[in-house]
């Protein structure tokens, strides 16, 4: 599947419609599922399926490592029901095989078999209690140069194909410390473009990443904070606002949140100290 | 609880880092429990809290009239297990009571107790299949003059207080067939503004909404879609992009979907024939 697809739509501009062919951003769904059993339905954009169903394993502590993993598939069979729905089954749903079984009962607070919507990275918990996962605080000792950050978020947009089209996703980019883009995945939802970018770094065992810094393209939640908490991000950068939530996590977690990074200009929510300035 | 909160941060900009106090959008779960069993976790801004809750439950078909619902308040106990997570659980949690008991089982692959991050607002579903709700197509004849829409975005946007001090947050807005904005909500979850919009208009008894307009302040996704469908609101407008999925239930559902909306600019994806030109 592409992650763009092309439809005739109709364009006013200055009182006059006409027909034109548009590219638009896919949304499809995509079913994750555990030992033959529905885990999660994620809306997301088609493409580096297996990093987002990794990575989403990854970030809600479902699997520890990489080697937990012993093999990641297409369903390869036929599934009658999901016809009904216009969707295509096979390369709409992942099958995971965990080298040991994933015992969902001992995870506190979660529930098997979940639906998530396109921003979603997060599904699956029943109280306010089990919505925080326990991650330990970050120790990088990582200090990057101001100068570093200015050059972020045009590097993200160049590498961001699919936005350029269609101004319909979300990207998420690794950097390392000198500010060298290393990963950009994009989405239509948020979290998955994060959880694409974790798990490929996952995958390619890269973990932890405790010398990068991770750009979001919109806002900083709190589920975009825990993640980079669960992969020992230090820096978390995003192009809009963060929210109280996210603040508080991320000053909890000893990582250096930014936001409204524009030109030379940021606001730093957090453990401002990793930022030096050009003097020192 | 108030819908932003101020925090002490350190501003770069050119190369100097000051210390300011900033305004930023408040996220915090809300737990919904129906009949004393928690059923889902939004993380939300605060304000609008039983709004949310009934447009949450009757765009999620769990209930089909405010009539549904025989009380609806604040928790009121002490909840001991939520105090070590920082939330306060009085503010955060909200009791549904229904006139009739709500029985899951019966409802199509919907499970009890899931989590919601902030974007989502169609969560619990647990196979691809159930992520569509069969809703019938509408069939109003609504036509607007193309001039209406031109105004829609400013209207929202001076009615977005909270948005123009954080940057933060999302809107929804219902207007009428003249263009006169009804009801504005925000919150830091795109969905959970619709649902705050439904919530208001379905206890306020305006439902069905088929001489009205919604427009939201991000892109148009599947679930927005969903949720206008539920509440038969032939126009939805959204600023930015709409996914493939959006424009198939769009067309699918009879509901004109436009997109882009700036200015005297728009991108209609699907029935474009409720969209009249002025020499009409």
């Amino acid at each position: 599947m592409q992650p763009t697809s092309t439809k005739l739509i109709t364009r006013w501009a200055y009182a006059e419609p006409t027909q034109v062919e548009d590219e638009l951003v896919v949304e499809e769904p995509l079913e994750v599922r555990v030992g033959q059993e529905s885990l999660i339905v994620v809306m997301r954009t088609p493409g580096h399926d297996f990093e987002l169903a990794t990575g989403f394993l990854y970030t809600e502590s479902l699997i520890t490592s990489c080697d937990d993993i012993e093999i990641i598939a297409y369903c390869d069979e036929e599934v009658s029901e999901t016809e009904s729905t216009g969707f295509s089954s096979l390369e709409n749903i992942v099958n995971v095989r965990l080298t040991e079984e994933l015992d969902l009962e001992t995870q506190s607070g979660w529930q098997r078999n979940f639906h998530a919507n396109a921003s979603c990275g997060l599904c699956g918990k029943m109280t306010i209690e089990s919505v925080k996962h326990q991650v330990p605080p970050l120790n990088s000792g990582l200090h990057v140069n101001q100068a570093v950050f200015y050059h972020l978020n045009d590097r993200l947009r160049t590498a961001q194909s699919v936005f350029e089209r269609t101004g319909g996703l979300h990207a998420a980019g690794l950097f390392d410390e000198t500010g060298e883009l290393l990963i950009v995945r994009e989405d239509i939802g948020r979290h998955n473009a994060v959880d694409k970018v974790i798990g490929h770094a996952l995958l390619a065992d890269l973990l932890p990443l405790d010398r990068h810094i991770l750009m979001v393209s919109g806002r900083a939640s709190f589920e975009i904070v825990q993640k980079a908490l669960f992969a020992r991000i230090p820096i978390v950068v995003a192009v809009s606002a963060a929210s109280t939530l996210a603040v508080d996590l991320a000053q909890e977690g000893n990582l250096t949140l930014v936001g409204f990074m524009r030109g030379k200009s940021m606001a730093v929510y957090s453990c401002p100290e990793r930022v030096c300035s050009n003097s020192i």
